[in-house]
């Protein structure tokens, strides 16, 4: 299996500035003194995600000719809306399949970008995008199975090595493992002492399991459907699952419940919207027992429900936070 | 009177670098394609607010024999929780004067920084840090009025210049007056054809009548605080109204349900936490009639009742917010 290199991220990085924000990395005050904690705001990117630079690397990738034929893809919501917002801004046109338990805020987004959406149930959307570029035409911008898509999904570990080149860990929300396969390339290439360390919700956590098991997990479409974690639904392809078996230090999970309290958190003590994917790094951080020293949680996106926002900013944690506070040190910026 | 100048700005930036984030522009997917939208996100620093520029330029400027007997600030908050992390990160005592009308949230985070927190009525705030000052030495710390202090919020109109050098509009919070004494300073120099517009709450739009007066503004502190924009409670000096006077195009209000509706938009369709007095820029810009162009809002802080920011973000805005989508261009960063 052949696997990306932290040249490929290099390269990813030159071909999306000036279009994915480059996100600083944000101090957390409320962390722990022996576990300082910065936050990578992914939820600031145009499309509220982080999918926004897998997409830009991989449709900038697609010869001009090719592109005009127009970009598909499947996904559960933040993928679909990164290739629409992409194809826009090269002026093609983009079809994207996206499942039945697609939250409505995200199906708005997407068709917002002026792509064709098409709803199906959720263990038909790889066919349906293969029968859509079968019979219309069109190339497919996978959600993380490609080598463009992982790559520009890394250029976030290139960023943070170089805003924190002591990192100690980093957290990543862990889903179908493009997204952690990328950073942790570029982790290993640029902060080989650090620690990355996977997230997922308990409900969707068969990579961990797999990663345990030392082999790629085969939970059901249906089992990985429970968790409110809608973005950490998929399973790592066998590019992906190679990238976490040979690069990641661990995989662990968190608790509904924690993934609740974390986007409390966020938005209370960091002024940070997450949904509840991109909450999962920091409910690993405060609940789970991690390495100590300096920690980078990934918040991978924001594009949460308004209504779950407003019940969990008003709850109570679902356990104390850590205690202590960290103060004195941003990132390098 | 003598002005703060661009070379002051450019000094605190570098004398600031490291301590405060370095914020990038987000593009807002959501404004009208004639206005484009960037939002400068300053609740993403440290203290929740961009207060910690001001704090950071003018405590390092204290010669450390001096500063070593403490500072002593009063502010409706997030000045006063800039100075005391600051005091912190040098290992100074520091003393807060608060207000009887501050959100305890804010209270509450200034006390962990290791702070002296003291609680006065709002019209005893300035003699009540000028007696502490008297009996107990320290150096005064004010939260605008003062070269140092303007110079480092100025650093974000470098900024604001630097990412987006065509900008066209810049919408800027307005209570005391430094923040857009010191954003507008550096726009005229970097960024000369940019319009700089304040924008205050309508029931402390004291400023706004002054500017068009031509006469600093004499409100009472009972009718500026009215509003639920606690951060912007405060009236101009002499000082920070010359620069508004000078470098200002035009000082608009917003009403409270404007406020409260763009902190919904800001965290529903932006995926960012602003408290009210941070979100009044984006509130023009959503129910005002402002110039075209390319615009920056500068979302100055973020730290808001949870009560409040579940309100708001399940409440309907008061009025339909621009259509359109701006869309395939990012600031440079």
């Amino acid at each position: 299996m052949q696997l990306i290199t932290i040249d490929d991220i290099e390269a990813a990085a030159a071909r999306i500035a000036g279009r994915a924000v480059r996100t600083p990395l944000t101090p957390c005050l409320w962390a722990a003194d022996d576990r300082p904690l910065w936050l990578k705001p992914e939820q600031l990117q145009p499309i509220g995600a982080f999918k926004i630079r897998g997409a830009l690397n991989a449709i900038a990738r697609i010869p001009e000719e090719t592109r005009k034929k127009g970009v598909v893809a499947y996904s559960s919501g933040n993928h679909g809306q990164a290739v629409a917002y992409t194809a826009k801004l090269y002026g093609v046109p983009a079809t994207i399949v996206v499942t039945t338990n697609t939250p409505q805020v995200k199906i708005d987004a997407t068709t917002r970008h002026g792509a064709t959406v098409v709803v199906v149930p959720p263990a038909d959307r790889e066919s349906a995008a293969a029968e859509i570029v079968a019979t219309q035409g069109g190339t497919l911008v996978p959600p993380f199975d490609h080598p463009d898509v992982m790559a520009g999904q890394g250029t976030i570990g290139l960023e943070i090595a170089a805003d924190l080149p002591d990192v100690e860990v980093v957290l990543v929300p862990v889903s179908g493992g493009g997204l952690i396969g990328g950073i942790a390339t570029a982790i290993r290439a640029k902060a080989p002492n650090a620690k990355v360390i996977g997230v997922e919700p308990e409900l969707a956590g068969d990579t961990a399991e797999g990663f345990r098991l030392g082999r790629k997990p085969d939970w059901s479409t249906d089992d990985r459907a429970r968790t409110i974690a809608d973005g950490l639904r998929s399973t790592p392809s066998d590019l992906t699952f190679a990238h976490i078996t040979k690069l990641v230090d661990d995989v662990v999970t968190v608790t509904e419940d924690e993934i609740r309290a974390a986007i409390g958190v966020l938005a209370t003590r960091s002024q940070q919207v997450a949904e509840p994917s991109g909450a999962v790094s920091t409910a690993a951080y405060l609940y789970r027992d991690l390495p100590a020293g300096r920690t980078v949680a990934v918040v991978s996106g924001g594009n949460i429900d308004p209504a779950l926002l407003a019940e969990v900013v008003t709850a109570a944690p679902a356990a104390a936070p850590a205690a202590g506070a960290s103060v004195g040190r941003t990132a390098r910026s």
